[in-house]
């Protein structure tokens, strides 16, 4: 299978957490984002919303969206589990998943669009307004987080699972891109990042 | 089980839909956003976002998010299925689905926030410029939507899943409240609109 990537962007990066979590090898296609390939008709055909990351079955069938991209791959090879085993821990991780996707990745992603690099790119007009927002509510977020994170080991509980995948990928993207790094007072926080950190699946990828 | 519910808001009204379609019947908790009871230390148990929709099981669990909430019940009741039967389908389902979550109904929530309503609530200070990126990317990803849905009758495919649920609950929303009602010309889209609203499952809440 190959995967559509492109080094340092957090969505392909959440993708190739989740394969090597489970010891999947994945041959990697550099898109040229710079060159805009990922907007080409032939790309489209692949990704109808024109992103990265894409996985490429062995028969040409294509699956976008690294969320879309692990759900296959842990139908594939469940183990180790990473969305959930019954019905309720499934529904407990899902719902601290979405929490952040959609209250912190959503937010980062609000503040990059709206940031310097972005602008510089010239793909859109940045607006101060709704960057300084989201900066905000990333803070305050980091603030949840770090309250969660003094109470139980992960972000859904006492296991890694896809909402530590999502989590370490947004707040390290938000931290080296974004200028949105954790305050260094957020303790539990700190604590684990580095713990997701030394995780074998991370340092390979 | 009890569903803690507002009448009209769009995320409860998916869970209700899903649980319609599966005839489960939930025992409907009005929340009292008004009062700002879902800001209160109690409900924050339930739902540590505090927001709804927030499922009570009867032992007294909760689970939040309407989509954690839509997986736990099609566990309970897989049929109708609404996520995918197979590893592929079910990958498409979860790629179409995000596309509406991600490209659609974040949108019209930005649209939402700094919208006139929210402003008169005096929750935020409304963005315009936001407001108005936000309703031409709305307006956008519905031409995209009438052009796929000129090709296949759902949006994930040939039969009715989640991904019109979340669908039609984002689009109702965006014509009622948001000011942004599809254009009378996208075609395949109004025929859509029609076909999924004139399922019982739809007609009963």
């Amino acid at each position: 299978m190959k995967l559509y990537d492109f080094p340092g962007a957090p969505n392909p990066r959440r993708v190739k957490i989740f394969a090597a979590e489970k010891d999947i090898v994945l041959e990697l296609v550099n898109v040229n984002l710079a060159g805009r390939e990922h907007k080409d008709p032939d790309f489209l055909q692949k990704s109808p919303s024109g992103k990265i990351p894409v996985l490429e079955l062995d028969d040409g069938r294509c699956i976008a969206e690294s969320i879309a991209i692990s759900r296959y791959l842990e139908s594939l090879v469940p183990e180790p589990n990473l969305f959930g085993r019954d019905a309720f821990e499934t529904a407990q991780i899902e719902m601290q998943h979405r929490f952040i996707e959609l209250e912190l990745f959503a937010q980062v992603g609000i503040s990059w669009v709206n940031g310097p690099i972005v602008a510089k790119m010239g793909l859109v007009d940045p607006i101060e307004a709704a960057k300084q927002r989201s900066d905000g509510l990333v803070k305050a977020y980091y603030q949840r987080l770090n309250t969660e994170l003094a109470q139980r080991d992960y972000i859904a509980g006492d296991r890694f699972t896809i909402a530590d995948i999502s989590g370490v990928c947004c707040i390290d993207f938000a931290s080296a891109m974004v200028g949105l790094k954790p305050a260094d007072d957020l303790t539990a926080l700190a604590a684990w990042l580095a713990r997701v950190h030394e995780r074998p699946g991370l340092q390979s990828v």
